[in-house]
């Protein structure tokens, strides 16, 4: 019999091997990772206290080590934290971040920090929660006029139309179903998807829908509104959301359709039923998008 | 401009998109579908009180109220339970089915049932807590005598050769990786993954890991030991693991690959390092899976 190295031993605990894939094919997406080590390298000097809101498995605290830091405190309130902490000591950066398990809104500080770090971008820009955490690192974390990472984000909306994608919302209706899931098809439809969006996708021109500075936002709503438009004819599934995002001066990361590698797919709000439209229909809609930790809320109203 | 029906609202809350999605695909699962049905109704007789412990959606306990069930006490400790709430009402068992949200090793019942059906079958047999939850109802929810679907749980092991999926492993190993998440590798190749296998995957012939008589089953830890065989030269990357299920008497349920449209996927209990082997190869292996509620703790050691 061949022999195998050491006795394997398996564990499942809850859907930690869920966690780590997640946060694996981040570390594989190149783009992302370039980008912020860029901008962490053009931002962070030497002897800079720094705070990294969702460190994940730490990768943006440890790329701040090395750009100077004296000192990180890297918050995350997943399980994910305790690999983290083994990975710092690992790469021996243990001496210089302090991991605090937990939501940072509430949370404190023993110092105020010069560099707030978060990649809390969610595929639909809000969704992870980046501006309510920034506005309330400002307010308690941070010095005055510290330095950002990223600055700025900008949320996408365009009328698409998803093919398959538009399966977990009408497949609760579906006539195979034994019982009436009605209940069920309008909860899905009113929830957030994440998809794998194409260009074919696209009914039509994207739209700006928020554009936030994330220097001077408040807590409050993120509100707007305008036209969706549509420039071929086609079914629209719903609305396609993605985002960009100025990190510092002159380094941006996005997750623009097509996506090529992103760790990040797209959102999208789906439509109860798929609408036929043709080339110059236009919907108005209202965002408001609100913050207030873990949950949030959108409202889009598609009005003649 | 085209007028939309309503005004649709979006809501995020936690991962309630992915809760949803997870349950529309074991309803859209005709063979899993159909065999409850006929355990069911083979099983349930005008009258019987029932318990369904990990209810998720409802629908077992719907198809329990149309048996002829009396009353239902429906179990689930996921937020999917205010869904089969509604979904209750609208269908028109909420006069027999009462829920109870939480773990059913934390519960009581105002009255012993006759039944007890649970589908927490797990991708791995075992690691939904099936046998753990069936031995605390026998002891404590159960009519003495009463019924149980399933039955009869079996696991099954084989060497795989599973191409890309090993890659969730081996990818902490990747030069590209900025840092050494060697930890995270080891804690990666610790975990049971859920796969998709198709009879090219394996190696070897199936093996019979356990074989729980759920009548009888005590809660102590599932152990056994036997060999894996390989049968054709290949490179190992780890265990795959299914099970096959008796829900009641000429009817069974299975997750063997390859799958044709089940919900299930199948486990893998990945190799740190891939193993070059050979026809005629063997390992000896040794399994010991405890239950203590939500946590689970697989050992199986491969040995010269």
């Amino acid at each position: 019999m061949l022999h195998l190295p050491g006795s394997p031993e398996w564990q499942r605990v809850g859907s930690h091997s869920t966690v780590l894939d997640y946060h694996l094919s981040m570390l594989h997406d190149t783009a992302r990772m370039d980008a912020f080590r860029r901008a962490i390298n053009e931002t962070v000097k030497p002897g800079d206290v720094v705070v990294d809101i969702g460190c994940g498995s730490g990768v943006l605290s440890f790329m701040a080590c090395e750009a100077g830091a004296s000192k990180v405190y890297a918050i995350e309130g997943g399980p994910v934290i305790e690999v983290a902490r083994q990975l710092a000591i690992d790469n021996g950066f243990d001496d210089r971040i302090e991991f605090l398990a937990g939501w940072s809104i509430e949370l404190g500080l023993p110092e105020p920090a010069d560099v707030l770090i978060s990649e809390t971008l969610g595929n639909a820009a809000f969704d992870e929660g980046i501006a309510a955490w920034t506005f309330d690192a400002r307010q308690r974390l941070l010095k005055p006029g510290a330095a950002l990472i990223p600055e700025r984000v900008r949320l996408w909306v365009a009328s698409a139309e998803t093919f398959d994608d538009h399966g977990v919302v009408a497949d609760w209706l579906h006539p195979n179903l034994p019982y009436d899931y009605s209940f069920a098809h309008h909860h899905a439809s009113k929830t957030l998807w994440m998809v794998d969006l194409t260009p074919n996708n696209i009914l039509g021109q994207p739209e700006l829908c928020a554009d936030v500075d994330l220097h001077t936002s408040a807590d409050e709503a993120i509100v707007g509104s305008g036209f969706v438009q549509v420039d071929r004819d086609g079914t629209m599934h719903g609305l396609a959301c993605w985002f960009d995002s100025l990190l510092c001066r002159g380094v941006t990361v996005d997750n623009m359709p097509p996506r090529t590698g992103s760790s990040w797919s797209h959102g999208l709000l789906p439509l109860p039923e798929p609408v036929e439209v043709h080339a110059g229909d236009q919907f108005a809609w209202d965002i408001s998008i609100a913050a207030d930790g873990e949950e949030w809320r959108w409202s889009i109203d598609l009005v003649e």
